[in-house]
């Protein structure tokens, strides 16, 4: 038997950085299991499925872990799990963000497997919700089981936060933030995403874009008919193809008067990081099979448009008969919706006034707006020391020279956590570049999930390590 | 016992006339139920439903009445049902055309009743295909049961074609046509519909639109992605918004270069018809809540506008995510279906051409076009003697003043029989105006159903007289 010497607790802890690490190796198996549990369990927000069950399970996961779990209930909608789990040798705090829903399954006919069988194929776990989010959740929750396992502690003090509506556009986490502003106290805060980018290098992000999510309607008629009534009837279809061509010109720029307005351009520092970045065209270009991009994109141009450019996306249009072969209807309703990423100093309630006074101006005050979601972009200055921290600890796990990212292309409720809690906050986490988020076949690396844990094992003990 | 003293054939015929609509009256049961059955055996040809189970129903019942029937399979697509009865009397032919496939039941949830259910309510049948075309096909089968029942004979010889594919455009009729044409020889021909409108007038309809219905594709990617990627990835459903807003203005006129080009406008005969045709414009208005029609169209500009413009319809649209909720997705495929009804002299082939022409000259090359179907339009006299004896048997059985439609805005193949076999041809029957024909709830008047066997049974009756 062996007889050790007490130290100091840092000292303790940076001597065991390599039990730590094996630790997460050797109990890998356990948490990859969680985390096919995680995605067995659907949890659609935009279709309210499962999530109660979910937010349950991640609580019971959580707590075996070692956290203190509650739960908060908003006015509506599900849970929102926080997680608390006290150091007992440092006094800094580091605060998580994640989300336990996924997105839509459709269309379901390109899954190769059940989108919820969690199958393994390849190193990967093929399911909804493996990579965006639950890989997440479950490659941290790894990395505190290794601190307590080996150390019987945390570095530092550890909050976590676990919504259930974040793919529907988090309508009630402000409800949770009120609520919880005087305990999410903390010094830094990890996001919910992160990791490898199609060379394999650490991404570490810095902010997000915004999001304004509207639902269209059109009816023209009480019911569909007989489409020899075309002669003479409005088809409501025509009106929404003509009111949405008024909202991008060819290229995609927004022609709603007034909606760059407010854009806070990138700054001269931020622009320089940006030109280090590496070039995600040629990816993109493969895997999407595109040859060309929207302005004829290229090199520095297109990394300043995909980061920096606010987007109206047609995320969904039906109208009349869309099965097979041929059926001649005047339908009486089209609708589609439409997801507007926004950029820093872009306010999405000031936008959705815009977006109406447009219809309005074009004559198409009838067609109906719904608002399904809205946030504002947030960004973390890139010389924050947790940013510095998840970028040191990524060449270090990963042996490969880390990327920063200024923003993502991609949104979410950052903004709570930058802007209304103060948390300088970084995205570093076990995703990789073709893991299909949002899509079918949704995959999580079973490599990239183990090395993602020990990237925040690593993240958490340097930053203990900070005055 | 009654002693008959032999008579000659039309004075026996018609001496009897009241028996042969009291024989109608007293078998409607029968043929009510030969309709549900017909409407139990779904038979949608656009999904390739039933069909053959359907055509051989029908011939069961066509060989019950006392038709000799065979049945003509095309190349490819379901079987062309071919029945004929002659007559021991006359020796003028009458050609019916029928069709017994139907139009698909979406969208499911607005029916109050199961689509094939067939219920009896309000002294309706409710069913898909029962108005179009199955009520017909049974409406005839009761009129000329009546004639076998009371004189032992039919009038004239009878000729039917009952056809499959109506509803997806009669792809493969005309293979039929070319194989038959020379047993299809006949005096003149009755159409599949008509009816009762909106006042319960009955129509007479002289000539139907043609039809141009095509499938538009755009594909813009290989698969679907996170719709962050909307910075820089076109969207196809962008691309089809922007291609559908260049083929007709805000009115729905077509801007596709030369559409009108061949347009033979309505004679100043037609047109004295049209300004005696009554005004279809409120019930329309009721029917569907419209408050304004296209261009602002009212009284006799509507309905030139209703029966003699060519139409672009939006019969389908749709891309991406439709399902409830928050779908933040990057579609790759955006597709759309599009009837263009045309009037006589257009040629549906030559207007293909126009279409493809006019999108490679804006810009949209890449645009899949499918041709699903194409039928130009056909139009019989307004003095054929059929139709004046279609007319005088609708005020004889309705004592309502009929109503003569130079056309319907409908469409079907009617060139066919107008055209290629050169039979005057006028469509009544026993629709009525509130049938939701292709539309949920499609329903059958019962007591329409019976008058109008009593109509096709007087029409055959005079027809048969004539020299």
């Amino acid at each position: 038997m062996m007889i050790r010497v007490a130290k100091t607790p840092s000292e303790t802890i940076t001597e065991r950085k390599d039990e730590i690490l094996n630790q997460i190796d050797s109990s890998s198996n356990k948490f990859v299991e969680q985390l096919q549990a995680l995605c067995r369990q659907p949890s659609v927000s935009a279709q309210n499925q499962g999530l109660i069950e979910t937010a349950e399970l991640v609580s019971k996961f959580l707590k075996e872990t070692g956290f203190t779990v509650e739960q908060f209930s908003p006015s509506k909608g599900p849970p929102i799990v926080f997680a608390e789990l006290s150091s007992k040798t440092g006094r800094r705090t580091l605060v998580f963000y994640n989300h336990y829903d996924v997105q839509p399954v459709e269309p379901v006919e390109l899954w190769k497997n059940p989108p919820f069988s969690a199958i393994v194929e390849d190193g990967r776990v093929y399911a909804r919700g493996a990579s965006d989010n639950k890989g997440n959740i479950a490659s941290r929750l790894s990395a505190i089981n290794a601190f307590l396992k080996v150390t019987g502690t945390v570095p530092c003090n550890i909050k976590w936060v676990i919504e259930g509506e974040e793919e529907i556009g988090s309508p009630h986490f402000s409800e949770f933030i009120t609520r919880y502003k005087e305990r999410l106290t903390g010094d830094s805060a990890i996001w919910e995403f992160g990791g490898l980018d199609y060379e394999d290098r650490p991404l570490v992000t810095l902010g997000l874009k915004g999001m304004l999510y509207v639902e269209f309607r059109v009816q023209t008629a009480l019911k569909d008919s007989h489409s020899a009534r075309a002669a003479v009837v409005e088809n409501p279809a025509w009106r929404l193809v003509r009111m949405l061509d008024t909202i991008t010109d060819e290229d995609g720029r927004i022609m709603i008067e007034g909606w760059y307005d407010d854009v806070k351009p990138f700054t001269q520092e931020e622009l320089e990081v940006i030109r280090a970045m590496p070039l995600e065209e040629h990816s993109i270009r493969d895997e999407l099979g595109v040859k060309n991009f929207l302005y004829g994109l290229t090199g520095f141009e297109f990394k300043k448009a995909f980061y920096g450019n606010p987007t109206a996306n047609i995320a969904g249009i039906w109208s009349g008969y869309t099965g097979p072969g041929h059926k001649t209807v005047l339908p009486s309703v089209a609708q589609a919706k439409m997801d507007f990423r926004l950029v820093p100093n872009q306010d999405p309630v000031k936008l959705a006034g815009k977006l109406k006074q447009h219809l309005v101006r074009h004559g198409f005050a009838d067609v109906e707006v719904g608002l399904q979601a809205e946030n504002p972009a947030a960004r973390t200055p890139i010389d924050a020391p947790i940013a510095k921290i998840a970028a040191r600890a990524g060449r270090e796990v990963f042996r490969k020279e880390p990327v920063t990212l200024v923003t993502s292309a991609a949104s979410g409720p950052m903004h709570y956590f930058t802007n209304i809690l103060g948390l300088p906050t970084v995205a570093i986490g076990c995703n990789h570049a073709k893991s299909n988020t949002h899509a079918p076949n949704e995959n999580q690396r079973i490599d990239v999930f183990v090395q993602g844990s020990k990237w925040i094992a690593r993240v958490i003990e340097e930053f203990a390590k900070q005055a």
